[in-house]
């Protein structure tokens, strides 16, 4: 009872990319690190580039007083303008300071977010497969989450998004390119997204907005440019982070972007600045909304990300795992080889492989491989993937 | 609608605290920053202490890998052995890494914890005057807020909280040096607070936590210093933050403890544990939670306040305002002149003061003033609150 019973269930339940990570702990105090390939959490490996390092010592020895101060609760203006410089150069479309909200990584800009526009019982829907941390998200703020199934190529399905909304739907979390899958949505999706949005909106009286968690965008491979939301959707929130493009996870650093085109931005502004503050983030760290403003434009090295997704790609397709080629971020969502994807982690547990179940993204049957680790780590776990191909008779001896 | 029903009533309501800043700015691109008497929000002016800057340095140019990246939610284990020994030569009990929680700020504390215990229609008790922002924290997580008045020294009055306690109360919110009033409670008080928590809770059959809100625990005037909560509160639950205390509020650095004495405390931490993650939290920002670790025996100025805390409370005592002398943070909490302080604070502002009603904590016929400011922004507001003593009948020309 001293907890509270919603907790206590929460907990029970479990998650199932922890629970792993934690599996992870017991096999390394064990086994050794070297010999655990833990492919469970998306924790990039790398340092951040040599541009952010470089930055962040700039800032920190600069001498201007107040930097550590309380600002506006939506963060520096200096740091909100260059973000609005920079989408608004993407999309041609007229951002200010005032459309961007710094945040605490996207995990808590979407949680603010969501608390700006849920009353209890609102629905937001979620593509499967999805970042299972939504629907805790969702349900803090009294929402329900409706789960719809993507398409058999994890791409967006409007018809199937059609007939889950109603006149309770506040929104769609959509999130490209895609943890687990990889995939990025293409540009038709999203018009057939919009389209069906504004009709169904138009039909039912309410607005319906798209909220893009787009912490992986500028992980993207051959060259592909994921479509930039704003110029396709009209009601798109944009919520982002730099953990995953500078590799600085731990820092929590982002920020939301309101379409300039959005409905009843000026609430949502508004809204938003309330949320930050009350659910208790106050304001993004104040060191890092001033290291990131000037790095806009910098990424992690994407080929060497591209370089693993290969690897694994092609060493597993080999062995007869049936995947969906990722176009960016650093996953792989293989089809599990036998049917029960839980049984299946078990067994790749036994070749001290740590993967995730489909079934922790809300889409059994499959299972989840993260890459953001070492080349050998890759290479060496092959073996044990080859086994369980033969294992689970996905090839002969 | 596009905005959820609930914050858009917030909105409608607004902050008092946030109204007066928003004013200043304002009255400051009219009249010039120096013109204006800004004592509403509690935004320290000074800069940190050199031990800080030094040690931001140090850490920045430390060239371990992996520092950036994400750890356990509940933050580095270094950081934290580090807390847990220093409250455990304070306290003599028996801390350990595992019950500190690295977190964003106190705000993002109490959120947490208040996640982590409350079920819908749970009850949590506040003293008045209190915080406001308590009122939105609890409700976040479905709460419901019982004020209960402090006695006229605004201590504790452990009679008029029995009263308000029932089954569904869950927890009791005590900060201390306090915002507004500034009064540390004593031992007495805080005993007498334990003996009745347990003797309800026994009866009831319920645990009432004690949430203190520590962010101004170093802030003590006087060579006062506030007791120790860990050992007169069994069920106690510190929160805390290094917003004031090393002059840093934008970064977002503070810390949750739970006793070593607190009931279900293995229930707890994993509940705190899950909370900052799906609040989107995930941790506490990686490069302070380094910074703050050596400095947790450092603190700014405290005579720099107290010295303006004295010029402040004698000025305004001499000129008829009634004030519980401060002993500790950085705020006074006189009795309005008029009845009306809401009325009062207009007044004030037609002087360029800006301070925010007694409304605003809970306790109308009071005004705050916030006195983490330069030294002269005082001197030159004294004519004002004279002038405003005068028209308000305080004493006679």
């Amino acid at each position: 009872m001293p907890i509270s019973d919603k907790i206590k269930s929460a907990l029970d339940r479990g998650s199932w990319i922890r629970k792993m990570f934690e599996e992870g702990g017991r096999l390394k105090a064990k086994l050794g690190a070297e010999n655990v390939y833990d492919f469970s959490l998306g924790n990039p490996y790398g340092e951040p580039p040599q541009e952010f390092l470089s930055e962040l010592k700039r800032v920190v020895n600069d001498q201007t007083p107040g930097m550590h101060r309380y600002m506006a609760n939506a963060g520096f203006v200096e740091t909100r303008e260059t973000i609005a410089g920079v989408l608004a150069e993407d999309s041609g479309m007229d951002f200010k300071w005032d459309n961007i909200t710094m945040c605490c990584g996207a995990g808590g800009g979407l949680n603010v977010v969501l608390k700006t526009i849920l009353d209890p019982g609102d629905e937001v829907i979620v593509l499967t497969p999805f970042f299972v941390e939504y629907r805790s998200y969702i349900d803090n703020h009294g929402g329900i989450c409706r789960e719809v199934s993507t398409n058999e190529k994890f791409e967006i399905d409007p018809e199937a998004i059609g007939h889950a909304i109603n006149s309770k739907t506040r929104a769609v979390i959509i999130n490209s390119p895609n943890n687990p899958t990889g995939v990025i949505y293409s540009s038709g999706s999203l018009e057939g997204l919009d389209r069906l949005l504004k009709k169904k909106g138009e039909e039912l009286g309410i607005v319906v907005y798209v909220i893009s968690d787009e912490p992986y965008k500028k992980l993207a491979y051959d060259g592909i440019e994921p479509p930039n939301i704003f110029k396709l959707i009209d009601n798109s929130i944009v919520v982002t982070s730099h953990s995953k493009d500078l590799s600085i996870p731990g820092e929590r650093i982002g920020y939301i972007a309101i379409s300039p085109k959005a409905a009843d931005t000026g609430d949502l502004i508004d809204g938003i600045t309330f949320s930050n503050r009350t659910l208790g983030f106050v304001n993004a760290p104040a060191l890092m909304q001033r290291v990131v403003a000037k790095l806009q434009r910098v990424c992690v090295d994407v080929n060497d990300y591209q370089e693993k997704r290969d690897l694994f790609y092609e060493s597993l397709t080999e062995m007869g795992y049936q995947i969906i080629k990722p176009q960016g971020a650093f996953y792989l969502f293989p089809k599990s080889p036998i049917e029960d994807d839980v049984a299946f982690v078990k067994k790749a547990q036994n070749k001290n492989i740590l993967i995730v179940p489909g079934s922790g993204f809300g889409t059994p049957g499959y299972f989840r491989i993260t890459y953001c680790v070492e080349k050998r780590l890759i290479e060496d776990s092959l073996k044990g993937f080859e086994e369980l191909a033969l294992e689970c008779g996905l090839k002969s001896k």
